[in-house]
């Protein structure tokens, strides 16, 4: 059988199943494809982890980049069961996966008791106006920092 | 000395200068505070960990769920050098702690290269308008699992 998105896509959602049932977590799966096989498997581990940046998208892409040895996927595509939420969307950004597949989603997470809406609406609210409150202190501390950074010689961009 | 919320944000800021010093990753420091003690310190690791989301923040979100074995950060305070940028938002409200207080803001980091503007501004933009294509497919195979958990009687809600 040739391996489709069809078929990752199916591994991705197999996961979240598997991991469900262990009780690793919530009903989440991930994987990671290059050059047409899977480098990394994942489904959610908060809760069995302890760890609330343990969604499947998140392990995955820590376990891909372990695999090539590289802070970058570049060249390789993303399978997950759900739509990401903001947490693993910014992580597959600063991964820089060539593309994202999913089946569920956000609406679909809701329903089951995952308000990745509420975090979506949080991040477009002023900082005044969050649940969490955000607060701002110190700034002209931590410029010097910056500045050192900008003239680091031997830095490694990312 | 009576320790403050300048006296964490300051230790923030100095995790940022000492990892970047260390060669572990860009100038960014984050650290979590219980009952008035560091639970947790960290700096940004992405480069030396091979980890995109080695973020200072995650990271010490990742180490004090772990000294406190638990998922959530409960009546903990959050202290980083830089406003977190979309990813470590989203672990922000995963994790739940009480308060976040930070010194550089998003604009300060993309005059020196980071750009979480630019994952603030995709976030908000429609799946087709995406640079990182995000393609939706088999929704129906997926829901059987999340109605799955939805009926599960040990399931641990997060």
């Amino acid at each position: 059988m040739e391996k489709d998105h069809s078929y990752f896509l199916k591994r991705a959602i197999q996961l979240a199943e598997e991991g469900m049932d262990k009780g690793d977590g919530g009903p989440f799966g991930a994987v990671i494809v290059k050059d047409g096989e899977i480098i990394a498997e994942a489904s959610n581990n908060v809760t069995s982890f302890n760890d609330p940046t343990a969604h499947a998208e998140v392990v995955a892409i820590r376990k891909a980049c372990e695999e090539l040895k590289s802070f970058q996927l570049e060249g390789c595509i993303l399978y997950t069961s759900c739509e990401p939420c903001p947490m693993c969307l910014g992580a597959i950004y600063w991964a820089r996966p060539e593309k994202v597949y999913y089946a569920l989603n956000r609406q679909d997470a809701a329903k089951i008791g995952f308000d990745d809406q509420f975090v979506y609406d949080e991040i477009g609210r002023e900082m005044n106006e969050r649940k969490i409150p955000f607060i701002n202190m110190m700034r002209e501390e931590g410029l010097p920092v910056f500045q050192k950074w900008e003239a680091k010689e031997d830095r490694i961009d990312y």
